[in-house]
């Protein structure tokens, strides 16, 4: 039987569940100070679980001062225990919230800015493309009074399908795509669809972060695979197929984020193979395609999917117009009408005219144009970089295509210490235990070269070279 | 203590869980056809729960012919269970996803547009707005390349507080306003937020049936209150908190969608000093606000809140250009970091392109001019229906502002009928069960006169009343 169930995990899950059930109500004042709990046997009742979790739930409440004992007469709430509502945290809200430290660290405005993986506004179309999507208005005069389907609008979800087929021979119609406010979206959607508390999901180690939150929020039970630069091991994939029958492998394995690796065409079929043997299904992240420096990369998993356990996920608009917020969900059909209803419960369908202004971009010879330049001008930017850390002993994997490096430093290093005086110094980064399901990885960090200017990018480097090594003790 | 947890209900919710469980796994394929299922005692070990309630739901998929029972030994998969994945219905997907009656009413094209509770296109200002807004590409020469941040763009926050503490008294600083993709992002984000599985949820009868939806799939009990033309029964309510200690009541005080009733100032008062009596938070959602015919509504119950248990809902852009897709939330600052979370795990932020036209209109003379004429044009038209409708002897309460009647139609009609009929001549309405958290509402309708021309309302309303006689068999 599925591992994930042995009766130590599962209590452990419930015995979470049942302590959060008591303390957040004590807290939300629900039971007053110094008010007698319901007792072990009622409780266990009520909530339909074994005595020994609700009374191993009040042993720990009590270690925590949370509730006392009056001789031997039962559980009472100690005082202090409820919260003003001036002072909430995350009892208040539903387990679904979790400090998302990435947003975190996007929060704090600095100088040399190497954790966005973002495209420097300065090479986007900006003028060009703020006159050019006037004729949007002209082209479409009621575009800014008309809803859109919840499905996306049909011209461009024709236009992404034509795309699709003829750049990487997808099985398509437009009715197997669906439109969502970017890729982030779309990761939250299917989760949501997919996901049922207890599913194994298989994760990559390391990964993007958010992703972690998103399943985390909808209880999964995250099994980690490793990506090398020659991709996974396909071995340790399948039996973890086998053993867990996981719901979902969520994978970004183009210039994947955040170690820029790419899982070769081989391993893409088989994996595909192994996923469809297995009924397992895998989400393809896709949002760095475009980016590559020398030759395209391998075909998306979407190309080789037969039974349709592959749901492709594309943005386009990061690379053009990332206020736009727009990427394609490509779906067998069978999974169609089930987005349909997340997405119409999350939003009703993202803006028409967000959606229109792309379609008008992405139909014309200068989105190939753009992106091209785009590629070069990524290119020198991480050619930068990486000159002024050879000066290092520090080590990576030079990618070929994407926005991050992905380094490792010396052990001795404490990524905490460096990012804080990082920080200080208006340097921020991605330090890699945020990236980590296992929260483990220590000394590694991300830097997305994409972001700033070259001139700064050399000065954030070299800044940040000085600083590790005047913390490390030791000029490297 | 909480008559939620009476083990009857929970065992009903613990035994569809296990159902649930066992079923999926089958028609995934997890367990194959003539496979030996886990005995009653190790699965019910597994999953923690009483062995009643695994022997219950073997017992029904029993009944199902979904499992067999081999001379004691034990439960098998049976034959053809397991399901293709062309043929994938409920179980692929998580209990979050549900079929919502509503979307599936607006898929279908019809003339006579009943179902709509939006603006008619050809009320919008389009050719106008369309050339006006051209401007933000040179007032905003970046905003296509630039994200928004996730809280929601600086300047429209400070636009809509100083709006929000002119118009409505609020206590606010930008910094407790949270921009969303419409008000339906907004309650979903706000139901993810702050319902827990098995917290009590008051909720109107009727109601929004999309927040049904939302509340039923994170597992929430819900507890109708009725709504009446003069509002509440504040003894019902003050009853509810103390017996249920609701997390939350969802709220549309004015102009209710969908009965158009009004929520007296002096109940709005009351019910926030009991909403922080029993520390239950009240969402108030307030689309209609602007559309009243004759004089302002009262002042809306976030401006009586005191503690902070008020989250306030508006959405203006609908008016506007409903293809923007903007709201405001306004929040209690304790509030602000968790919804921020789950703002940025469900979308990084909504596009700033759609913020800053929308803070452009919005601050001009225009919005308040456009506001106005749309007002008169809504009453016209409101005032159109009710002239037909006074043919009949159907009853409804003709509401100071909205978009919708709300009416009730002889018993003997069958909704169901009139729907499928009204559907061939091209009319559609939504029945009222939709909105019923228990749906039991039977003999009612929402007719929204706010989508379709006066000429094709006249037209509409006739045909269906028409059409209502034939099926009563009586002319009215």
């Amino acid at each position: 039987m599925d591992v994930r169930f042995s009766s130590r995990a599962s209590t452990q899950t419930l015995f979470a569940q049942v302590y959060e059930y008591i303390w957040t109500r004590i807290q939300r004042g629900e039971w007053k100070e110094h008010e007698k709990l319901p007792s072990v046997r009622l409780l266990a009742a009520e909530l339909n679980v074994h005595r020994l979790t609700v009374f191993k739930a009040y042993q720990l409440l009590k270690e925590e001062k949370k509730v006392y004992v009056k001789d031997k007469s039962g559980y009472y709430v100690h005082p202090g225990g409820a919260m003003p509502l001036d002072n909430l945290d995350s009892p208040i809200v539903s387990s679904y919230v979790q400090k998302s430290h990435l947003s975190e660290i996007h929060k704090v405005p600095v100088t040399y800015q190497f954790s966005y993986a973002l495209i420097d506004p300065n090479l986007l179309p900006n003028r060009f493309f703020s006159e050019y999507v006037k004729e949007i208005f002209d082209l479409y005069p009621k575009v800014l009074s008309s809803y859109s389907t919840v499905q996306g609008d049909e011209e461009l979800r024709e236009a992404l399908c034509r795309y699709f087929m003829d750049m990487h021979r997808f099985h398509l119609s437009p009715e197997d795509i669906m439109i969502t406010s970017g890729s982030q979206q779309a990761l939250d959607l299917l989760a949501r669809m997919l996901v049922q508390p207890r599913d194994a999901v298989l994760i990559e180690r390391p990964t993007y972060s958010a992703a972690i939150d998103i399943f985390r929020q909808l209880g999964a039970q995250l099994i980690p695979v490793e990506i090398h630069p020659n991709g996974y091991d396909l071995d340790q994939v399948e039996a973890y197929m086998k053993r867990y029958k996981p719901r979902l492998f969520y994978l970004n394995p183009t210039y994947h984020n955040p170690t820029g690796y790419t899982v070769p065409a081989e391993q893409r079929k088989q994996l595909v193979e192994l996923a469809e043997r297995y009924r397992c299904f895998v989400i393809e992240d896709d949002p760095f395609r475009d980016m590559y420096f020398e030759s395209e990369p391998p075909p998306p998993l979407f190309s080789y999917s037969v039974e349709g356990y592959v749901v492709y996920i594309r943005s386009f608009s990061k690379y053009v117009a990332p206020g736009l917020r727009i990427a394609a969900v490509c779906l067998h059909p069978s999974l169609v009408s089930h987005f349909f209803t997340v997405k119409s419960l999350a939003d009703n369908g993202s803006p028409l005219l967000n959606q229109k202004i792309f379609l008008h971009y992405f139909s014309s010879s200068r989105m190939q144009q753009h992106i091209e330049k785009l590629r070069t001008a990524l290119n020198v930017r991480k050619t930068i970089m990486e000159e002024e850390l050879s000066a290092t002993a520090w080590r990576w994997n030079s990618p070929a295509g994407g926005l991050n490096l992905w380094v490792k430093l010396p052990e001795s290093l404490s990524m905490e210490a460096l990012l804080a005086k990082s920080i200080e110094q208006s340097i921020s980064f991605v330090p890699g235990s945020i990236c980590d399901p296992l929260k483990e990885t220590k000394s590694w960090l991300r830097l997305s070269y994409s972001y700033i200017s070259e001139k700064q990018l050399r000065e954030g480097t070299k800044l940040l070279i000085s600083m590790a090594s005047e913390l490390a003790g030791t000029v490297e």
